[in-house]
C-alpha cells in the first residue's frame, strides 16, 4: 500500500489534525505493569450499582427501540429538577437536550454556530476537544492564553475582548478550567456576558466540573452563566453525566440551550447519532434524582486529594503551581522543563506514573504537566512517593 | 422573545435544513390511541435477552470508564470474525471502526471525506440522512434520481457518472435500498467500483439491510461491495446492530474502512462522541456471536410479511409498486396522489395507520408512502384491513 495514498483523499484539516497529547500518553503508557495512570479526566470509582441498575431493568424491560432525538421526557425534567435545586430558581425541562456525552454537546453548539472560517475564542492552557472539533469543520479556534504569574493564573479580559472580530461567533469558557483548576468569579461571567451581549455573539459556556469546586466559603458548586444569564439568550452550556457521576463510560450529557433552538439542535442531533439510548437515559435519571450523597462524596474526596497533592509539591522549589479552585486536577511547572511530551514518556518509563502533557492543551501549556488526583488516596499517595524519587534523579540530570 | 431572534446566530445551514419528514410523521401520529405505527425503520420485537444480559454483567462488574475510541478489541474481532463468516474471505479487525450508530458511522464518513463545497453523489429516492449531514457541514449532496417504470425501479449509470465534476468525493449507494427495496446486483457494483476507481473518488456503501435479501437463489445476503472491492482501497461501508439484531435503541454500529484512516477516524470520533460505551459493545459482541438464530428468524419473518404486504396490494389498480429485493419496506405509489405528507397525516387522522411521506426521501419519492412490514403479522394484516377501508373512502373523494 502506498503510504498517504488514502490522506489525500480526505479533507486537508481532517489529515493536519493533531492526535490528542493526552491519548498519545495514555497510549504509550496503558499496557505497562504496576502503571499508576492518572493522564484521564475520570476517578477511579466504577458507576453506583443503583445508576446501573436502573439502566439494566430499562433494558430487560425491552426499552431498546428508538426514542425521543432530544431525550425521554423524564430525564429532561430530572435535569430541570436538578438545576432547580442547585441554581436557586425553576428551570423548564425544554431548555436541555440530551446528548451522546458532553463532547457531543459541544460538537453540536459548534455545528450548530460556526461555519467555515468563523471563530470562536478559546482561553487556553483548554481541554483541546473545543478546538480540534472547530477545526475539523474548517472553522477557526482564536487561542487566548491565560497568565501564570508568581503562581497564580490570570485571564485577561481585555485581551480576550480584543480578539473578538467580525467572524466571532462565540466565547467559550471551561469554568472550572480543566486543566487549571482555575475558577471564573461572578464579576468574570458578569463581564463575558455583558460583552458577549453587546457584540452580539454566544457564549459558550463548559461547566462540567461545576460541582467540584473547593471554594473558601463551602459553595456547593462555582459561579455559573446560570446565576447571572437568563436561559433564553445566547447562552449555550455543555455539560455531562461523566465527573459528577462518574459515568465517563457512558456517554451521556446534556446541551443547555434556548428552547427556540429545540428544531435545529433535533436535526442536529438526528444527523450525528439519533440519540440516546433509552436505558441509558433511566440510569441517569437515577443519578440526579438519587445521586447526590454520591456527588457530595466525589467532590470530598476531591478536595481532601487536592490537599494532599498541594502539600506534596509544595516541597518541591522547582515546582510551581496554584492550588486549584476546582476540578481534580492538578496543573505544575517543572522549572526548566522544556518537553512536556517528552518528559511524560521519561515518567512513565522511569517512575511508573502517567500524566498528561501540558503541551496537550495548547502551546501556553508547555512546560506544565497534568495529573488527575480523583484518585483512591493509598494510590496517590504511592504516585507521589514515585514521583519524589523520579524528581531527585531528574534533578541530577 | 423576539421570534427568529436566535435563528440569525447560527449557520445558516443549520436554520434551512428541513426537519425529517419520517420524525413529523411519527410527531404527528404518536400519541393517537390504537395507532399502528410504520413509519419508523425498526421491527416490533425489543433486542433478545441474552444480547442486554451481555451489557448489562459488564455494567454490574464496573466496565463504565472511558474505553478505546475505535471500539473495545474484542467486538473488532467478533465484526472481523463475522465478516469473514458471511463474505467468504478472511477480514482484519482493524478494518472496523465501532461507532454511536450506523448514523454516527455515516457523519464520521463525510466529515472525513467533504469539506466545504464538497460534493457527494446520492441516488434519490434515499435514506433523507445522507443529505441532510453533508447539508449541515456546508457539503453538496448531489441528487439523482432513480426511475420508477412499468413498476420496477432502475438507476441509470450514465446519470449517475455524469453527475461526478471535479468537487465530488465519493459515489453514495444503499443497496439494500431504505426506502426502495431495490438491490445494486454484483455488475452495478462492479460499475460503480471501475469508475470510482477511474475518476479517484471514494464509494460510500450503506449495507445495513444487506442480510435483508431475498434473492431468488435464497442467498443469505445481497451483493456486496465486499464482494468486488478490496478492503483497502477507497471503500467506506457505514453498518449497525440496529436492523440485524433489534437494536435499534442502543445506538452502536461501524464504519468499514481502510486502516491507514485509523488516526483520522480515531480523533474524528474522538470529537464527536469520544467513543461507544464498552458495557454496550459486550452486547454487540454476543449479537454477533450468537445472534445468527436470531438475524435468520428476522429475515424469515421480513420475507414472509413482504409476500404478505405484495398479495394484498396487488389487489388495488390504483396502487403501484415493485416487489422488494430487499430491506424490510414496502414504497408505493397512490395514482394520483401529490402530496404524501398531506396523505399520511389524512390516514393517521382516518385510517390509525402510520406510514411515512414519500416527499421524505427526496423530491421524487413524491406521488408514494413507504411502510415497514417488519412487524407481527397479525398487526400488519390488522393494519391491511384498516388501509383497504380507507382507500375505498379515499377513491370516492
Amino acid at each position: 500500500m502506498e503510504t498517504q495514498f488514502h490522506l489525500s483523499y480526505i479533507t486537508p484539516q481532517a489529515v493536519s489534525e493533531p492526535d490528542s497529547g493526552i491519548v498519545k500518553a495514555a497510549m504509550y503508557g496503558f499496557s505497562k505493569p504496576g502503571i499508576i495512570p492518572l493522564w484521564s479526566g475520570e476517578g477511579n470509582v466504577p458507576t453506583p450499582a443503583t445508576f446501573c441498575n436502573a439502566a439494566s431493568e430499562s433494558l430487560a424491560k425491552g426499552e431498546t427501540f428508538y426514542t425521543w432525538q432530544l431525550g425521554i421526557p423524564e430525564l429532561r425534567q430530572s435535569l430541570a429538577d436538578y438545576h432547580t435545586r442547585h441554581y436557586g430558581r425553576a428551570f423548564n425541562p425544554e431548555n436541555f437536550f440530551v446528548t451522546g456525552g458532553g463532547m457531543q454537546a459541544i460538537q453540536t453548539a459548534i455545528q450548530m454556530i460556526a461555519g467555515e472560517g468563523d471563530e470562536i475564542i478559546i482561553a487556553t492552557p483548554a481541554w483541546p476537544n473545543y478546538a480540534g472539533p472547530l477545526r475539523i469543520q474548517g472553522s477557526k479556534p482564536i487561542e487566548v492564553p491565560m497568565d501564570f504569574r508568581n503562581g497564580k493564573w490570570s485571564l485577561d479580559f481585555d485581551r480576550v475582548f480584543d480578539a473578538i472580530g467580525p467572524r466571532t461567533k462565540a466565547l467559550c469558557l471551561n469554568s472550572p478550567s480543566n486543566p487549571l483548576g482555575w475558577t471564573a468569579s461572578r464579576a468574570d461571567l458578569v463581564a463575558i456576558r455583558d460583552k458577549c451581549r453587546a457584540r452580539g455573539i454566544w457564549i459558550f459556556g463548559d461547566e462540567v466540573y461545576s460541582r467540584f469546586y473547593y471554594g473558601a466559603a463551602g459553595e456547593a458548586r462555582a459561579p455559573s452563566f446560570l446565576d447571572v444569564c437568563d436561559v433564553e439568550e445566547r447562552l449555550l452550556l455543555a455539560n455531562t453525566f461523566s465527573k459528577n457521576w462518574a459515568m465517563t463510560g457512558w456517554r451521556v450529557g446534556w446541551l443547555q440551550a434556548p428552547r427556540e433552538l429545540a428544531s435545529v439542535i433535533e436535526r442536529i442531533i438526528q444527523y450525528n447519532t439519533s440519540g440516546t439510548a433509552a436505558f441509558l437515559q433511566r440510569g441517569c435519571v437515577t443519578a440526579l434524582d438519587a445521586g447526590e450523597d454520591f456527588v457530595a462524596a466525589q467532590v470530598a474526596k476531591a478536595r481532601a486529594n487536592r490537599d494532599l497533592v498541594a502539600e506534596f509539591l509544595r516541597n518541591f522549589p522547582q515546582i510551581r503551581f496554584e492550588v486549584p479552585t476546582g476540578a481534580f486536577y492538578m496543573f505544575f511547572q517543572i522549572e526548566g522543563m522544556r518537553d512536556s511530551a517528552g518528559t511524560v514518556r521519561r515518567i512513565i518509563d522511569e517512575a511508573n506514573i502517567g500524566f498528561a502533557p501540558g503541551s496537550a492543551f495548547g502551546r501556553d501549556g508547555e512546560g506544565f504537566l497534568r495529573m488527575c488526583y480523583l484518585r483512591d488516596p493509598v494510590v496517590l499517595q504511592e504516585a507521589m512517593n514515585r514521583f519524589e524519587r523520579w524528581l531527585k534523579t531528574y534533578q541530577q540530570d
